[in-house]
């Protein structure tokens, strides 16, 4: 019912995302160049933090044993250097930012061009969005969102956690093993295990609710845009009470979610808020290991004593943050699983894609005219390329980027075109024909405008031939004739289709088609042309 | 260009945002009920949650105190007080959360109805959407994301700091006085003042750029949609390459200004980083204060004076949060302010709004027959409204919620009017007249099916006189003839207009309208019927 329900589609954490990634990494790093050099940025920068942050969280140990020792010299020393290595760890912290976003452009930049040049080329973008019915849903939405968010995952969040937290992991678990043995260690890792799945377990009722939410929250949207344009529809039909009603039956299906989403979101909470800071209680209760099972630090006086306390801290606490990070980063991992699919599925078919064919013949001969004219189609619905396209790109459309047409055609000549079709007026409107244009052509122009929008483009173009599929059914029928006059008047020769009547008197033959897999063909006698 | 450049209007924190929440707050506070109900809850368990995150702050010290007395026994009582605690703490974490999303979910639920409510009637939906082309945009996007947004900052942002901010920040000010005096809490205090102005400062570039990545986001996903939405017309103009190099265009543009985004946010990280690691070094440096140049600890023994320090460095971080999130705070206002007033102005209007006009007439006086007949428009794009419309409330629509028409009409009558229509084929794809309808019809029928349903609304409903605004222009000649016959048939008057000649042989009257602000009205001789 609403576009996102199709993402249901079940892309999950297997062998399939392996795959896919095995087709995507050629195209993310194509070769030496700045994906392969900010992935090593992003590396340092990343191990150097880690390297760093080490040292500062040591720091603190330190403050405890000046100030316990009442030494004060030692204590504004510490101080100062501290405040250094909180520079390094910051600028490290923003380096490690900047190279991965950095990462994540040059990613976005490599996939999204190559992917450009297969969706726009043998057709693939008409044969995916009009032909192909299943398989590959919303292109749009994997070149521009999914591209986005699986190269902004990738890079921002998995990379810079994934190339350093085996590193890590490993070296705080041996800290962790030195301060207070197996034991210690075995603590901290029977902690995660047990939290990770008690996470696990309680979370589940909510993934299924968040997903209710987020459909219901879509339904209502959906429901209240297509009121908005629908309103005058609405109003001619006095469907207020019918409105009203049916918004209130959705937004009450949203409000149901929504509560039961709540509902179990606060045990989750619960949960896992404890689980992190328990784990701060934790870390100094297996300091008894050490101190009293041990008896390590007897010979230790206080004060080394509480900067020891406060060490051991630290580096428990860091071992158990580092398998929270790697919770984080198995999810980032998972969500990121569903977009590397339904990329790799798009270049996969766009890489197999033959040259498409428009539809599917029966059986027949076409035969082109012998010369080596210009064919043009104009489609039912005029076609008026978005985003800033200037009156001369639309007349000229498709051939805009083609210097040499642009200058071929004088501005005498588009001025004269649009004159003869009434349409002067966009001239001014446009702000002239290279003017900046700030509004969507598509929802300025009216119905009728359109098409005689796409007249003027056959009328410059002169192609020899031109199909005209209802090319006319929105104008009246003065404006019909004047437009199969200019036709005739520029020697194109012209095929149409269409309901209306009137349009039999500007053509030599009529191929009739009543419905009924009955067809006739004959030679017009009543051209008024 | 994209509808968000529309919400670009400036809504700023000013009176104006005061004046706005003095039109919401009785719409959210209709009266005692849910609402009022858990906002007390919300303040109380955001109250508990600052006691007793006191208390387990202060258990740190303890930890330090009796493992550095080596005391395995009052190490273990405070271990699982702690355990007690946290899980107390926890507990309040969660419902905080339950208390302010409920609170969250009345808000909604109260606002949403009111909007609703005033939204139906009066015809201010069809004023707003057609005919009032300034001041409120997109109504649409007010009542369902908006008011989202709006209650969801309002409950679960502001209110649970709000509510509890003042007492915290004034008790940790009066600790941190107590134990370092006047300099320690001008430290902090200046500490903070200095951090808000250097990120306020540095932040600048990056909401601006943040705005314009926002934007070129928008308008290459508008491209792609767009592209898609025409990928028919653009296979008829062979019109790859163009598309091609505007996607590239407008993916280039995209791409820079996301390169100054990440660029100006490395500085912002930096210094956030560090002000946020540096407070903890500063946590420290104050308590040279009380040791070094008060002596107010010369006489505890070391032990004791690790807790001590432990404490105090709880509570001057804790002062130095406060301030951080109060700052937040300030930016949930900053953000909910837009929304508030959007949805105030929507609130306003409604408000005031008198019986719409459908058009402004000109001067003349318009004669409704003498019975008292039932008179209906069909607009010329077909309604069909959205959202798991069965087959029988599309045709009996919009009296659908009307118990009583639904039973006087019976599915025979409903059979054979599809049956005239050839549109019995509906019956099955609908999963009969009552099945749960699983498409949305504006998206599976054809433009010519569509305009037949709306025919046989007309022939079901029997009204004595029916508008057709160009209600036939999708269906072929024949079928046209058809509606008219039974149009006929069933007694019903018609008023027709359209461009098609065909039109003329089905009418008794034609006011003929030429564009040159010329007219005449005569008998028609020809009518055919």
């Amino acid at each position: 019912m609403i576009p996102q329900e199709k993402r249901e589609k079940s892309y999950w954490f297997g062998l399939d995302f392996f795959r896919s990634l095995k087709t995507l990494f050629p195209l993310l790093y194509p070769g030496l160049e700045w994906a392969l050099i900010f992935t090593l940025l992003t590396g340092a920068a990343a191990g150097g933090y880690e390297k760093v942050n080490y040292d500062t969280g040591m720091m603190i140990g330190k403050f405890y044993l000046y100030l316990s020792m009442k030494d004060e010299h030692g204590f504004w020393h510490t101080f100062w250097k501290a405040t250094w290595w909180y520079l390094a760890q910051c600028a490290l912290t923003a380096l490690v930012s900047l190279f991965s976003s950095a990462l994540y452009l040059s990613f976005r930049r490599n996939i999204t061009r190559i992917l450009h040049n297969r969706y726009f080329s043998n057709n693939v973008c008409f044969q995916l969005n009009t032909v192909d019915n299943e398989g590959i849903d919303n292109p749009d939405q994997r070149v521009s969102q999914d591209v986005e968010k699986f190269c902004n995952l990738l890079a921002v969040k998995v990379f810079p956690n994934f190339l350093v937290a085996p590193f890590v992991v490993g070296y705080y678990t041996w800290r962790t093993w030195h301060t207070s043995g197996g034991v210690g260690v075995g603590v901290i890792y029977g902690y995660f295990l047990i939290s990770s799945i008690v996470n696990l377990v309680i979370i589940q009722p909510l993934t299924k609710w968040a997903g209710k939410v987020e459909k219901a929250e879509g339904c209502f949207r959906y429901k209240h845009v297509s009121v908005r344009d629908n309103a005058e529809g609405s109003a001619f039909y006095k469907a207020d009470f019918f409105e009203l009603r049916e918004c209130n039956r959705i937004f009450n299906i949203l409000l149901r979610n929504q509560a039961f989403f709540i509902s179990f979101r606060a045990p989750v909470m619960f949960s896992q808020n404890f689980f992190a800071y328990f784990g701060g209680v934790l870390t100094y209760a297996i300091q008894v290991i050490p101190i009293f099972w041990m008896h390590s630090y007897d010979d230790l006086d206080v004060s080394k004593f509480a900067e020891k306390l406060s060490n051991n801290s630290f580096v428990f606490m860091y071992l158990i943050n580092s398998f929270t990070k790697l919770t984080d980063l198995a999810s980032s991992v998972g969500e990121m699983a569903v977009y590397s699919q339904r990329i790799a599925d798009l270049v996969d078919f766009t890489k197999d894609a033959v040259l498409a064919k428009l539809w599917h013949k029966n059986s027949g001969k076409i035969q082109l005219p012998e010369r080596n004219g210009y064919i043009m189609f104009l489609p039912q619905r005029p076609y008026l390329p978005s985003g800033n396209v200037s009156l001369r790109q639309q007349l000229l459309f498709p051939n805009l980027g083609d210097k040499r047409v642009a200058s071929i055609v004088e501005d005498s000549k588009l001025q004269a075109v649009l004159a003869s079709l009434s349409l002067s007026h966009l001239i001014s409107m446009a702000g002239g024909f290279d003017g900046e244009v700030e509004f969507e052509w598509s929802e300025r122009l009216t119905p009728g405008e359109a098409q005689r929008l796409s007249i003027c483009r056959v009328l410059i173009s002169q192609p020899s031939l031109v199909f005209l599929d209802e090319a006319t059914n929105s104008l009246p029928v003065a404006m019909e004739k004047t437009v199969y006059e200019l036709l005739k008047e520029a020697k194109i020769s012209y095929i149409s289709t269409g309901h209306q009547l009137t349009l039999r008197a500007y053509h030599d033959m009529i191929l009739n088609i009543d419905g009924t897999n009955e067809h006739s063909l004959y030679k017009n006698e009543q051209n008024h042309l």
